[in-house]
């Protein structure tokens, strides 16, 4: 169970989803090629990554819905809440407090911080910005496991290792730079899946 | 030179980046050694997608920075300025059209379309919120390859077949929805990157 590909672990993810939209459907059961079909996927792929977990749909008869639903719940680690902290109160820090999507999902961001005094104080959705000397303050109260890094490219190696020493396990990153540091990190690279849009844009012409 | 990989493509954003920077440094030479030690890595990975595309790095001197440069702005796409239409001016639409990092990579918004009235005329970063009745004519009159979808869930399918009519290439998709659509689309899916961030610190615990 240690070594899932970490395309495997975004895909449960979609299962997840897939998943609680046939629960809300009143779905009982649901065949492999019935998820492939929504998702634009093989369900030989689907069998594949389910198989990882130990799951297998019976034959004719499929998956049980909520009970494969339940059990990557608790795989994917969204049957808890999860605290959340925003560093940068720019554009893309604003747009994640606003974000309904994070919130339906369990990750509940409660607080976002920013060097910049002109930000401090303002009011993003129902949070205060505050000033980023107050971090350390602010995780020691609360129990946050998750940051946001939304810096400029610039100040975000520094934001990083100021995390690494709060005890923060995991960071989404929205600088587009490579951060040295032992936390576990996922990329948000937008002007990455723009570039790999117009590769094949071009190659289509 | 058709079937490559896409995490290929997107490394090859990578590369580019990487390669300007040192370009900037003023470095004329770079093995595939030190790109990959500043992208994290391995160096044969990096050898292994650069010769998709016929580029050897000479033993002992690494690859022409400019040169490499250069032949890979051609192949991504980045050696011309895109045109790019966001529709839905709610928060990531808005954050879109204020960053930066778009631009610079040469991807230029030049509109943004919202289907409610209350949005219509609002300014945002230099651009004026238009209503999504005017996106045809808009379309007719500019020349738009890329289009940004930041609608909310239930209006993105629609969304896509009407851009499907306009004549556009290829579509960044934030709605976290499997689109049904012959254009080229590529992603972003912030709540999945949170699941897939979180599966990795429970499994660290």
């Amino acid at each position: 169970m240690d070594k899932i590909p970490r395309p495997v672990i975004r895909r449960l993810g979609l299962y997840y989803r897939c998943l609680s939209k046939l629960y809300e459907e009143g779905v009982d059961y649901v065949a492999s090629r019935d998820i492939a079909e929504r998702l634009g996927i093989k369900s030989s792929q689907v069998r594949k990554d389910l198989s990882y977990f130990g799951e297998f749909g019976k034959r004719g008869v499929g998956y049980n819905v909520a009970m494969l639903m339940e059990k990557l719940e608790s795989i994917i680690g969204v049957d808890k809440y999860w605290n959340v902290i925003v560093i940068g109160a720019g554009n893309i820090g604003s747009a994640l407090v606003n974000y309904e999507g994070l919130k339906k999902e369990k990750f509940n961001i409660i607080g976002i911080f920013d060097a910049d005094r002109a930000k401090v104080g303002r009011k993003i959705g129902n949070l205060i910005v505050r000033h980023i000397s107050e971090l350390k303050e602010f995780v020691k109260k609360n129990i946050v496991e998750i940051a946001v890094i939304a810096v400029p490219e610039t100040a975000a190696q520094y934001v990083v290792e100021q995390l690494e020493q709060l005890g923060i396990k995991g960071v989404v990153n929205f600088a587009p730079i490579k951060l040295r540091t032992h936390l576990l990190v996922e990329e948000v690279d937008i002007t990455l899946t723009f570039k790999s849009l117009v590769f094949q844009v071009e190659r289509k012409i």
